[in-house]
């Protein structure tokens, strides 16, 4: 012990042979790496719990949801009533309670009806077997599963079939299989069946009111605040990256420049939350029946802005330098056209998050356009009137070179623009199919007043972006 | 029946007062609307059969699997021996049976490890809540379920555990509730133990040996075809727009021109299929620890390749006109690169299919890039040097608008090779890390024939756009 405190603190384990033995200098090492990876771990897990305090609920609801279920073993009359199938109950929570109501709901009635389906086919089957005698029977109850389960396997690659009823071929499998094949060993089928709905019963029912009474997470609005966010995000990355490149005191934070990969990679997410949507009934804003799908069409528009953004990033740093006398000339137009465009992106997010309909979106679009026509003027203008400069004598002819990455990026921009549009066609799409309420003139007012500000605010930093070309 | 033949064909059916009715004419609509519906379903249906036999044969299999496993009931000596829980057996095949063998590697670990430590866990507490007492046994059990599945619930939201062991982590809740719920009746919890792993452990072996014996999908080589394939129509796609948009009796399929959205798509299916691909054994040409992550490394670079190629195909699509003698002018330039960017990832594409270390990238790239100076050295003369034309008078100087849309696609172009030297950089940490094989001197050879076959092909194809050039 002596010894040990002289060195100092010291790691040891215990050998076999009951000695003590201090741990090399490396594996003492290794245990503070895996030491520290596991603290990592915990770090990272506790932010997602922090940042994200919707899926911490979610768990605490499973929780919940399983003790509940779990009453059904504890509590005498009840075991009695349900039977040693009361497993069927927690097997259904803990299989089917997902994170959004949509999803949950859909996992319920594909449960419940791939059971009820594959229960009275299995049956069926069984009396037929019987009838054939008991040399036909096995054969012809092995033959039944081999063939429903090869055609409800094959299903399941039908693209209409797996994004809605995956779950409930699978469920028609594992059901058919066990009911044709214990009906062999089991004489009650009835009575099996019978309680194998009741418990799917009590366990659908368990998982429908916790996901629905305590805090609901519906797909439809995640839905609905994806495709919000990611307009948000887009208008505020064209924004950024396009006024960091024309001054060079403007520094955007690299996220908000970053924003615009989130759109590229959410379609995936769109298309299961849109599937899921369509399960859930009336909350909030939306209706049952609410046009969720016309939801995939905007987000597909939104990407294809995006990966427009992703080239115009590209080239924006890409090395070749621009004199600073056409950058200045050019920036003029080309910020005023970004700013139109992010201007539109903005406002279609403004209608999808408040569902009213669009009344300033045509004259929005109207002016990005008229933005678009001038900087294709100023495009043309460019080689007719020699630029005077210090560097270029008067009369001296425009050197295209010089000019390609500024002719680049306006025409990216005025792509994007195009794009802006037909994104702003799907949300109209959305409005009418959605039947978007007409604003009332008390909100028309307010909205008035509240857009009144963002554009005088938006001016300034029309201003403040031209200002800052100006110094450059 | 007279006065029916009468009016020819019609379609009756029965009503409740025991007559029968013609069917009205919309109703008959209705039902051949209906008709013809499912008979396009069971269409494409076939179609996806016909198209894709591998999908067939696993439908087959998972057939095969249920039946093996269902033998298990109708053998009596067998029955007796894993007795009524050979439901599990059923059950964990229907379950587990994934499309590609990795899928269902990682389901059959996940089940068993899952099973097994909510096995201990749940005996163990089990131990302690039966030392509790009987007034604080039923508590125990409860909190203990209450917080493990919490636990597990969030666990399932962190993306490393997602990404491998989600099911995992549902079978752990599922076991362990099981357990420390039915312990609470049962008596006999490791026989329960016993019984439940043993026809756990049959169904994943009836699972294993099925999906790698009889024609294995493996996820790695599907991943592999995916990454190859992706490169292949990159190539195609790339090489067809600027071929039609240079020469005006070039037509390029429908098909191959759009090629480069399936990369823009395969995000999703790569990041699961290179998950799927660590858990599988060595086969083929690749051994166990196949670096598939950095697979997917190489995806993102196509992908980014891929948003390039889409805004090129926009500013293609621009209905700005450029005049002849430009189009004449750029596209010698503009072809020629693009020839040499997708020769350049169709040699990524052998590299990556044949695994052989690659050889000539280093030489292509460098001829890609001496076609970007030339295109650039093109842009910067274009302006010092006034074309002559039927339109433009000797010493006219170029008007800029004119050639705005040929500068955004050559320096789209640019980008494009650049982020195609990117590509290989990639393909290169592929085939370090993966130790891709030296070509034998006959390789060499080989190729060599085949690479100068190519090349003659590829330089017939180069003067082929060149000659449609100067017909324009």
């Amino acid at each position: 012990m002596a010894a040990e405190k002289e060195r100092g603190v010291e790691w040891r384990i215990n050998v076999a042979d009951g000695t003590s033995r201090a741990l090399e200098a490396e594996s003492r090492f290794g245990l503070q790496r895996f030491m520290s990876k596991v603290g990592s771990f915990f770090q990272r897990a506790w932010r997602i719990g922090v940042n994200e305090p919707k899926k911490s609920i979610h768990c605490v609801k499973v929780g919940v949801a399983l003790s509940l279920v779990s009453l059904f073993y504890y509590m005498r009359p009840l075991y009695e009533g349900v039977g040693g199938n009361a497993m069927w109950a927690v097997m259904t929570v803990v299989v089917v309670f997902e994170y959004t109501v949509g999803a949950t709901l859909s996992k319920c009635v594909n449960r419940a009806t791939g059971t009820l389906l594959a229960g009275a086919l299995g049956v069926g089957v069984h009396w037929v077997a019987s009838q054939a005698g008991e040399r036909f029977e096995p054969i012809i109850l092995q033959t039944s599963v081999f063939l429903l389960a090869t055609a409800a396997t094959f299903s399941r690659f039908i693209p209409s079939i797996k994004a809605r009823f995956d779950y409930g071929a699978m469920i028609f499998i594992l059901t058919f299989s066990l009911i044709s094949v214990s009906g062999y060993r089991v004489e009650k089928l009835f009575e099996m069946a019978h309680h194998r709905l009741s418990t799917i019963a009590i366990g659908t029912s368990i998982c429908i009111i916790t996901t629905i009474v305590f805090f609901p997470v519906w797909a439809g609005t995640e839905l609905h605040y994806l495709i919000t966010n990611n307009m948000d995000k887009l208008s505020d990355s064209l924004d950024g990256c396009v006024t960091d490149y024309f001054s060079s005191n403007s520094q955007t934070s690299e996220k908000t420049l970053q924003g615009y990969k989130c759109a590229l990679n959410s379609k995936a997410a769109e298309e299961s939350l849109a599937n899921f949507a369509r399960w859930e009934p009336a909350h909030g804003k939306f209706n049952f029946g609410h046009p969720w799908l016309e939801y995939v069409t905007v987000g597909a528009s939104i990407r294809s802005c995006a990966y427009c953004i992703e080239a115009l990033n590209g080239s924006m740093n890409s090395k070749a330098k621009v004199p600073d006398v056409f950058k200045k000339h050019f920036g003029n137009f080309c910020v005023r056209l970004s700013n139109k465009s992010s201007a539109v992106l903005k406002e279609l997010a403004v209608v999808m998050s408040t569902m009213k309909k669009p009344t300033k979106i045509d004259f929005m679009v109207e002016e990005m356009k008229s933005a678009v026509q001038e900087l294709e003027n100023a495009l043309k203008s460019l080689s007719k009137q020699p630029i005077q400069t210090a560097e270029a004598k008067a009369g001296d002819v425009v050197t295209l070179v010089e000019v390609v990455p500024l002719v680049t990026v306006s025409s990216l921009l005025i792509e994007i623009a195009a794009r802006t549009e037909k994104l702003a066609g799907a949300v109209n799409g959305v409005a009418e199919k959605a039947e978007f309420e007409v604003e009332t003139s008390e909100e028309a007012k307010k909205g008035q007043k509240l857009k009144g500000g963002k554009k005088i605010g938006q001016e300034d930093e029309e201003d403040k972006a031209m200002k800052t070309l100006q110094k450059v």
